[in-house]
């Protein structure tokens, strides 16, 4: 009694582990790619699922198959789409053949579910045929890139929402900031007068932007190849079908797809995918560049510039008391510098296409699911661990501004530029305090002082008076 | 007799060369940062000009200063947009201090034109200063990025032109070369017939989304953050000018130009250049990809495919008689690589940025004023040195169709697949052709066969036959 | 009856799952870092569980402990790493605090291990303590960059091992097809005669490089900062103990381990793995070079350049009958563009180190150590499914010698550059084959012909006759 | 009376401008490769001449030339070496034809000035000619890789020299501050007490791992092909030369260049120049690191860390007096980032090559040796201007030190864990700083204190007692 069964194909035959929804193209793959540990993208799964769905569902129409074998194949798509045979799709992230392992995986895992629906042995290809069923009027030149462009479009929502509730946690912390006045550095030397407030709606509106730019990346990749076959020929499909297959797909998905008018470009050139992960890289530079602010505004805490406090998340030393790290922020800084990395992996793979395909997408899909899925993390942490239980430092804040040089521009419309600069001078020279100084010297009130560094002063736009001419 | 004035700033006093437009700050620049031998990008100089007119004319309507100085420093800024004044603008392309030198550069020789204009001697900055002059109501925060970005634009343009030439080239040999059937390949191996004109039609297709995505990237560079000095604040700038001074430069370029609402985010966060980068580096994907099919299709001449032939640019070899390389394609391979770094420079430079601004601007600058104008130049050569005159081997072409398994394809729908198998082993068998072999085999006649692999047949869009159920 | 025992650290206490080896800091961990669903690699654990017992010993012999507690100590950390403790350590790839998280993991699951081996409920930190005993006298920021260097030297004598295969394997193939004449190329154009053995002697030969580079990699990684504690000072840690616990790794690992004599420098700087990491760039790039040219030299099968054939790994094609792809190559070009990346990671992270620590050693740990692995798989694809059962297909290479323009250059020395250019000339006007026009015009007789094309003429370096003055 | 002269080439003849030295083959390459607007590198140049002069000795020795015209070309190749041609060698950094361009204007420019010297027309290549005697024996393919590697040997000479001033700069400051206690930090959060000296010593130790490596790339670097003409066969050259050829560059160089034994695969397999462009990178992530760390110690001057002074060396702001800004170490950082893009540059186009030779190499030598030229100006100006003028702010390293949180764990082994603890909170309550409240609480005298935060007592490695066991 063997645990194994015995599937051939052109290069001969092989043994298949008795139980397994996939066949013998996924055993030579699993013995080809054994490179990265890792199985292909779930999100990629399911939109196979989705696109063998459409595929089916439109072949049905043109009467390829008689009932119950038409609804079984069918049923297999609908679970593969759902999820639930996520467990048989096991070929590595990693494959040459242009995602070909990936969709033969696919093909075998869903003609083997149908027998199972059929109540027929695994196997038993006569009935139902990985290729000549499930793969029917497709290739791998159609199916694996639209597939690809459903799964990373799924993605970019998730992704998209999860930008919103980030942008929307800064601004409710640009509100609850509004109020605390502080200094505003260029070049990490003290500069001008700002609030933290602003610089919370700063990195909202960064963020608003990403989230303007993904929504916009959708377009980018709505133009599909399905029913292209080989190379975008539409090689031995009927034209019906070819004509069917991205409306099907579209009403299953729910997205709005559309068929690529120049098939044959559709299948060669990848440039959508260099674009799309050009934008995402974009939010990983903001998450890079506003972590970076967040660990430098809550250094310290004593030593430091302790403008901000980020919630505890866990112990920071063994061997240092109380000492607590920023770990959320290094954690997203850490994710955005592997989209940086993922980018350059696509545009390099990308690149090297040839001629009417690009062998390397298994890898493209890789890396941009990866990032997105990894931003769609890294910025769901940013907002739940520590932007909205930021709290500023308020003391801090207020005890920089009032020692400060720089606070002295603030003073300049009053006092004028010579006396301004004397009084900065007089800062650096006795190492006290600006306000101090400024009030003993009799050049300012304590209230006028006040007034001037006041949120309302700080944060009106430009002065009232206009300057004569000299 | 000296041949050096002297001037002073914050710092001290340093000779200046007496004939000198530039002053002080630039001397320091120069010995401060002797680090390529490159200058800054003579597009962001003529940009500098048209900002710099813009301010002037600002500060002139609200009276700062009394003619003839007023229209003095109108002509000089005029001149330096023009180019007129480039030769002056002496300092190196890499900087610290986020583009403090090149705004002083500029400054520096802005008043010392106007005073040449006004007759004075250079170095009389009592009448006209170049920082309370020149300067006036302006910062390097905010008169760089926005000087950058109309830079970008007005280079963006000119590549957008390149890119609709390139893209037309491509279109001209779509239909010069529809009637070259040919063997179309995926992953280098021989695969299913498509013609010349197709894969013409492919790359057309791809400038063409690179022609959109460049005319798209004019949204992103539009909102600029002139007139808001220090951090974005408005400091020291009264309000009529910073609501007038975008719509001045705005009227001067003639670009769609508006002031950001948050000037604190358009101060500090720089992610339009990381997206406008990355939506470049799709078109340096498409021309390294394009390029390497261009040097593979005309490999040979004899031992190799050597179904194109790309003119003959310049002798080969001096061993190999006769030797001619593919040196275009090769040349604009190097300037997509060349962009696809500078891309991978943009974002580090953009991501580590800190708080309210960005000091890595003059960085940022270089690399991506640098990639445009790359592109440009690499756009053109390789249209008029190579894609206008590519000329199909016809005979190639059509010999590697008769003999080459691959063609079976065609033949499947006529004779099945069984007997098109068979004939492939014995194509592959015998070393003989498999026209010949068709024919000879009494499967086809010659004129279906000539039919079968006809331009028409071929770019037919999948079969007419709907197949039965199964 | 609950499934959870309840642990507390200095922010609270949690549930922890009452089986588990791991305590709260993991817990923390897994809430705040759930970014790749990958978790630590397996090599850095195994190299964790040698760093505990090394210090685990130390301490011991200063009698830190009592039996049996010491005892249990030790046989834990064994058992890490042996790697029998694997499947506890859980915490993602990607984390923030410069790997705290991990070396908490450690910790916790050696106390709880070494408890269970007491016979002590799991918890029970009163009896042994994750901090106070199994991190006693250390750090995250000494035994994690200690434990990634013992990890990283390890699997890169596994990688040395496959290279040297690798370039056997060339070797093996450098002698087999020694014979075979054929046309060299440059820019893709025919150039001169050489072999296909020295094409794959020059394989080899770069992979000889690649192996010595390797092999010297192990004196940048061997000098460690084990006994550093917190930032290289050895606080809290004994005398003794410093200058005996590197001794104690080095014995237990057999490696040529050196404590580091500056160890603030070799705590906060990180460049040795940036240069370890370049240095496996080259092998990267060696290996999409030379996948490239085995992609080439094998594309056709007809209408292709044919002189490889490469072994049938899987069926490359649904549609198009008999295609079979170079997926070998495919597969490790896509793992060496991940190497790459990986390379452009580790830079940045480590270049965004902050004074005396990288927080993003978790990065370049999870980026270096994945690179080694991938690599170490490319190139036993490489080597076991392409390289040892390449075959040449002698006829194609003899009918691109005998016919090419190229080969004109191997008569010169008899005929002259003059008739050797006419030669090359009718060669291309007439479309017929050089050898046959060659001997047809009385150039040479077919036996001279043969004579200076083989093997022997071909792989003469240089000419004997010198040219005299002119 | 024209000011063009008439040259002809295969591809037919073009007007050169009549007093250039270049001719024909230079005039083409302007032409096809109007694309960075920079030149060649000189040091590309300067080697060009040594590898020239080096071939024209050796076959001058062979008997080649008749007197004068013998000692005319090694005139001319000696002029070239010593930069005294520099203003002939016009076409463009970029450009297709892997060097071609670039050897062919070299050997225009070596025979129209052996013409000079010989009192003949330029042009008149009867009497010398560009490829039969100046590159007699030599092919781009051997010449070009030849005389980048002697280029880039040359240059890391020089860089070694910077780089060992720097780190003799960075090792007089570890002398100088040697006695300033500070807060070390770790993940930018105080962490334990070190002094500026050891920081210091960390980054001269870091940059004496960079000479080291830089010392040794020679070794990767000095093995050569020349000799190896066409794809490295050694086709056209006679014996004797290619045995003399390298040694005669390695006298008049004094460079320890050897002869590769394998001259196909040192023609074709360039991936020494990504190992040395890997290490170079080392030495760029340490620049950046140490260049932010410097930024990082000297923000403020009040409301940033403040505990290092950088030279004032250009005024920061026109808008707030006083203000300076760290212009050096930000444009060291920017240098280090362009190292870093060239770095994917170098190994992108190397990974690119294909068959017998890599096509790229114009690109390699221009990112390559622009590396190590920004890197020598990079580290002078961080020596001169930033490292050798710093100066410690004590008074701020100490504020720190007597009222933070952190120093808590000097007090540890005399006060121990738990009361040391207790006081860490009761500083962080009452907002008073820590050596006040230590002494008035009794834990310490004032005297013990400040042995106890003395320079011997931070510096001293470890604990002198053995902690006894639990």
């Amino acid at each position: 009694m063997s645990a194994y069964r015995t599937e051939k194909d052109l290069l001969g035959q092989l043994e298949v582990p008795e139980q397994a929804l996939y066949g013998i193209h996924t055993v030579r793959a699993l013995e080809n790619f054994p490179l990265t540990g890792r199985k292909v993208s779930r999100a990629l799964v399911h939109a196979f699922g989705a696109v063998k769905l459409a595929c089916t569902r439109t072949n049905r129409e043109l009467g390829c198959w008689p009932e119950p074998k038409a609804q079984a194949l069918e049923d297999a798509c609908t679970e593969m789409m759902e999820g639930r045979l996520d467990d048989h799709i096991v070929v590595d992230a990693l494959q040459g053949g242009a995602g070909t392992s990936t969709n033969m995986n696919v093909n075998e895992v869903l003609a083997n579910r149908a027998l199972q629906l059929l109540d027929k042995p695994l196997g038993e290809y006569g009935t139902v045929n990985p290729l000549e069923d499930v793969n029917r009027h497709q290739s791998t030149n159609d199916t694996f890139p639209t597939a690809l462009k459903v799964a990373a479009i799924q993605q970019l929502r998730l992704l998209e929402r999860e930008v919103v509730a980030l942008l929307e946690a800064f601004q409710a912390q640009e509100k609850a900031l509004a109020h605390v006045v502080k200094i505003g550095r260029t070049q990490l030397q003290d500069a001008a007068l700002t609030t933290l407030g602003r610089e919370m709606s700063a990195y909202a509106d960064a963020f608003a932007r990403d989230r303007w730019r993904i929504y916009k990346c959708e377009e980018r990749l709505r133009v599909v190849n399905l029913g292209g076959t080989a190379i975008g020929t539409g090689l031995a499909a009927p034209r019906q079908y070819i004509f069917k297959v991205v409306e099907k797909l579209r009403s299953i998905t729910g997205l709005g797809l559309a068929r690529a008018e120049n098939l044959i470009d559709a299948t060669q050139n990848v440039d959508a995918f260099v674009e799309v992960s050009g934008i995402l890289k974009a939010l990983a530079t903001n998450l890079l560049k506003i972590s970076g602010d967040l660990r430098f505004l809550s250094s310290g805490p004593d030593a430091g510039i302790g403008e901000l406090s980020l919630p505890h998340r866990q112990a920071g030393s063994s061997i240092m008391p109380g000492k607590v790290n920023p770990v959320i922020p290094e954690a997203v800084s850490q994710a955005a510098m592997v989209v940086m990395s993922n980018d350059q992996t696509i545009a390099q793979a990308c690149a090297m296409g040839h001629l009417e395909l690009n062998p390397f997408l298994p890898l493209v899909a890789d890396a941009l699911l990866g990032s997105i899925d990894l931003l769609n993390h890294a910025c769901s942490i940013l907002r739940r661990f520590c932007v909205e239980q930021l709290e500023a430092n308020e003391a801090r804040c207020r005890q920089h501004v009032i020692n400060s040089t720089a606070s002295v521009t603030a003073l300049v419309s009053l006092i004028g530029y010579q006396k301004a600069t004397e009084l900065a001078q007089q800062v650096a020279t006795t190492g006290r305090g600006l306000r101090e100084l400024a009030i003993e010297g009799g050049l300012v009130t304590a209230e006028t002082f006040d007034e001037l560094i006041s949120p309302e002063s700080v944060t009106r736009l430009g002065t009232p008076i206009n300057k004569g001419p000299r």
